[in-house]
């Protein structure tokens, strides 16, 4: 493989809340995203997820409060627990999960993208 | 758990080649580094290495060709695949790999830091 910039990779797409792979590692898949205001709640009940956000601004919802991630910013949502991620206008973040990680988890709604659709780029 | 910020957990340490862990999601830990010159050659027979670099360039050199990453950039060294990072002073990078990976692989030396040393910060 080549080496990866992640920049050069977020210029490549403008759609939201999609995310694209870019790369993969012991059976957890790297994911890059843009995200303008908010997605679903949901949650995934085997699985954590890591956000990194690289621009803009990622606040990911919980039950117990609002994480405020600006960029260089980083946390993990623990499997089980429910989250509604909402973003400032072109926010670019990066996640990394499981392959096997269902977009919008338990909640499948027209803005959930299954995994077998969510593109390598 | 809080938020992470990355460049405020980099502040936190002075050691070179010296894994610090942030994080842990679905058996990955994300650790970061700093590093200076050259490490030592070493391969994981059973695990891939992410690293993605915030200050300075680290080179991943290979038996196949060096690999340069600059900030913002990313590689996945995999299983089994042999080699040697090495730096310009004052390199920041952050890695991911699974808890149970040894520093430098099957190549033990001084400065190898067992997994158990490896502290969170």
């Amino acid at each position: 493989m080549s080496k990866i910039n992640i920049n050069e990779k977020f210029s490549l797409f403008d759609e939201q809340w999609t995310p694209k792979v870019i790369a993969q590692a012991n059976g957890q898949l790297v994911k890059i995203a843009k995200g303008t205001g908010e997605l679903v709640w949901h949650k995934h009940d085997n699985e954590d997820e890591l956000f990194i956000v690289f621009k803009g601004q990622l606040t990911l919802q919980l039950k117990s409060g609002d994480i405020v991630l600006n960029p260089g910013e980083m946390y993990v949502v623990p499997k089980g627990v429910e989250h509604c991620p909402k973003a400032l206008p072109d926010t670019h973040f990066l996640m990394i999960e499981p392959e096997d990680t269902a977009h919008t988890g338990e909640n499948i709604s027209e803005v959930t993208v299954a995994s077998t659709d969510q593109v390598w780029i």
